[in-house]
């Protein structure tokens, strides 16, 4: 360790807390194999689009820092990353990567079975586009800005990373409160357009960030004094988010994410391929 | 200019060629007004994608990079960034701008009216998620890579820009051959692949890639000598494209592209918003 500071801490293998009570109940076959890790905000999103919707899975904690990575992840996850499922319903079982795409895929799963949404209704494209522009922004302005934040040592460039983060919330919250804006007056698709919204119910921009304004509240909060953005309408959506059953059930203590998230927070060399990609200035891997 | 080669050339304002001859019968007032610029990949996207799913639309070009830009674009496009979709449909007309979220905008109106579409059929999401894969593989690592090889300045960086584009390509062609190996021994299926599985139709992932490729075609060969991927599967999926009706209508002249990005070839400071945040090694606008 390159900081006199850094105490050192690994990361967790194993949940905590409310996600290992969740974990615990999925731990039996399902026709879906969620391959995750406790701390990954990526593998987050995609646990919470599981409870919600209401698809059956089972869940497999696997260490995706092991070296070498495991053969099993390596099988379905090219690069060895996670999240990544195992879809059993197929001989030979096949696979997906990427939260974004399983993402994408739990939500048509759901829709042709009958269940819960993400989205706003098919019959309303516009409606759906306005909340895809919300989960754009999240993977491609906010989730940088995260960990270019955490991963800044030199005190300007967290004064700046603390700053672009604040900005890209402030881009996300201009486009909840736009969709409010022009579709909210629907009361019937005014439960579709996320939690942001009085009424409404988990939604897919949600999802998509929530596992990061989560670790913001915790870990950024600890290693970076972040404050989050003052205001009731904004503190009232993170309430709802954090409150919300199917997130809920998916997290785990603090101690767990303080400790996992040490790595970053001394950008300590060889923490990940997405701690790499930030330090090159390239695209998430 | 800083080099003593940058013959100064500017980016055109007006299609040419096929390009010209479409633009021109879509010059008449339509639900869509799509907001582009001529030489513009991701405005190039859309116009294929309109071309394709027959939805009707009026042709709008305009210069994005004007000062101050033109005061209709900021009103449907926050950044002022091409392309942007302006719904007359609506009652003050609505907008949307983000090609990949305008795709999908198009993707579901075509679906939702009974038109073609450009994703596997929706009772099918694996076959969806491993085209919507190939997307997310071009946009995140492909169309970076492009613009980085053609910015770079010094002959290691324009090595190395090279290889990194010869490498994204390379992992786009394994991903289609892992849709046509998995997928492509259903007939029927086969056909909603893209144009990499002979017998297959324009695909998603064909539309999303195919302007950057057809630029590496002209404008790469011509500032940085690239060669093409060699092989005759690739060769022939590359010609599948560009002779599909609908991205051959949305061609300018190579003279057009190579005049337009002389810019982008010098990294003549104030380009554009994606050189930028090339140059910082930031996400794209």
């Amino acid at each position: 360790m390159s900081n006199k500071f850094d105490s050192g801490k690994l990361y967790h293998i194993k949940c905590t807390g409310d996600a290992l009570v969740t974990a615990e109940a999925h731990s039996v076959d399902a026709p879906i194999t969620l391959f995750g890790a406790c701390f990954c905000p990526f593998v987050h999103r995609v646990w919470v689009a599981l409870e919600y919707l209401g698809i059956p899975y089972k869940v497999n904690e696997i260490n995706p820092y092991q070296n070498p990575k495991p053969q099993e992840l390596l099988e379905i996850s090219p690069k060895g990353l996670v999240p990544a499922l195992k879809l059993h319903e197929y001989n030979p079982p096949r696979a997906l990567n990427e939260s974004t795409i399983i993402l994408e895929y739990l939500e048509e799963v759901a829709k042709n079975t009958g269940k819960r949404s993400l989205l706003p209704p098919t019959n309303n494209p516009y409606a759906r586009s306005l909340i895809r522009l919300q989960a754009d922004h999240v993977s491609r302005i906010l989730i940088p800005a995260w960990y270019r934040y955490l991963q800044a040592q030199d005190i300007e460039k967290q004064i700046a990373g603390g700053r672009d983060l604040h900005d890209a919330i402030a881009g996300l919250v201009k486009l909840f409160e736009r969709a409010e804006e022009e579709l909210g007056g629907d009361p019937e698709l005014r439960k579709s357009l996320g939690l942001w919204v009085e009424g409404g119910d988990l939604g897919w921009a949600d999802v998509m960030v929530a596992p990061w304004i989560y670790r913001a509240s915790n870990v950024l909060k600890h290693y970076r004094a972040f404050e989050m953005p003052q205001g009731d309408k904004f503190n009232a959506w993170t309430q709802r988010v954090f409150n919300h059953p199917s997130f809920k059930r998916t997290c785990s203590t603090d101690q767990l994410y303080l400790d996992s998230y040490e790595r970053y927070a001394y950008n300590r060399p060889n923490t990940s391929q997405v701690a790499d990609a930030i330090n090159a200035g390239r695209a998430l891997p």
